[in-house]
């Protein structure tokens, strides 16, 4: 998230899916090693973020994101749909639910990345990635407006935000509206690290 | 500021200065014996954020802030204005300068604070409180507006976030906007406290 709110810059589109200025809010993460290995590349550094991204990683047996985080656009698939962002082998190695409108059937890829299309809402979406994850964590990936969804829900347990150093204006906002002021945090913990800052927050129920 | 980007809740008002939900923002803050002793109180515990409180303090000489946060109203001072939130003695012990439209005498209190009000812009304010300042730093204490409107001339060095893990959902917002989208900053440090992190940036000039 940048320091002004946004998890993408204005003006989304096909050729610039995070939008205006929006790949700034990725740069501590593509230097890493650990980011780098899972995208089949060598090299990059290790620092006080990689213990972060582990962390966050190692429960994790589902996950869900929305449709333009596994491919753009909001239209239908067409006759020939593409497979998404993240090519034959996503760095995602787990099953994960994608949100949407237009039913599509399950995609296998390589590296034990399944996309399942969910065209039924966040419930379901829910209940079909702890029936995958089997007694594991499910991870909402984004964007910002299915992690909204699922904490005005009062379906999450932890929020996980990088806040990095950069203000973009306008874009895809995660929090603010008064549908979330209900919602109650409890911070757990905040991590410097370089270009960013990983704050984790719990979700306090009742 | 609150996680979803205000320093003051919605529906700001005289009886209700920091607006619905917002005095929640201070509560990390209240509870330190350095905040207590500057308010003339005793007791109240030292945490991680004292040091970040004694340091933002150290070397400033004078301080800006706008006219709600001196005392509230938007309208014209009175035939018996009143002097403000802070009592006979306020916690700044040094010259503050107040933005307002309206002119009016300085005004001088118990403990080495002098409320001068700036009736012609940021600019005049920072020249005057630079003159009284004698080298040392000013703060810009508040509320968003005045910072914002500091932050979008490139008169800012420094900026000092106390993230609260609270949603207001709605008020002022500190960052954000087009105006804005063009300032870069560099993270310089990010301090875990009980119920705040405290983040600093530099402004990259240029």
């Amino acid at each position: 998230m940048s320091l002004d709110g946004f998890t993408a810059g204005p003006d989304q589109s096909l050729e610039n899916p995070l939008g205006v200025g929006g790949m700034q809010l990725h740069d501590w993460l593509r230097v890493l090693a650990v980011w780098r290995r899972e995208h089949g590349d060598g090299g990059g550094e290790t620092n006080a973020s990689t213990a972060v991204i582990e962390e966050a990683d190692r429960n994790v047996g589902a996950i869900i994101m929305g449709r333009n985080m596994f491919g753009g656009g909001s239209g239908p698939w067409g006759t020939e749909p593409w497979n998404g962002w993240w090519g034959d082998d996503p760095p995602f190695h787990r099953p994960v639910f994608v949100l949407t409108h237009h039913p599509r059937e399950p995609l296998e890829m390589l590296g034990g990345t399944t996309f399942t299309f969910v065209t039924d809402g966040i419930h379901s979406a829910l209940a079909q990635a702890q029936a995958a994850a089997g007694g594991a964590d499910i991870a909402i990936s984004g964007g910002a407006g299915v992690a909204r969804q699922y904490l005005a829900a009062g379906q999450l347990d932890e929020i996980l935000i990088h806040l990095v150093p950069v203000l973009l204006g306008d874009g895809a906002r995660l929090l603010g509206g008064p549908e979330l002021a209900a919602v109650r945090l409890e911070q757990l913990q905040a991590v410097e690290a370089p270009g960013v800052t990983h704050l984790k927050y719990r979700v306090v129920r009742g």
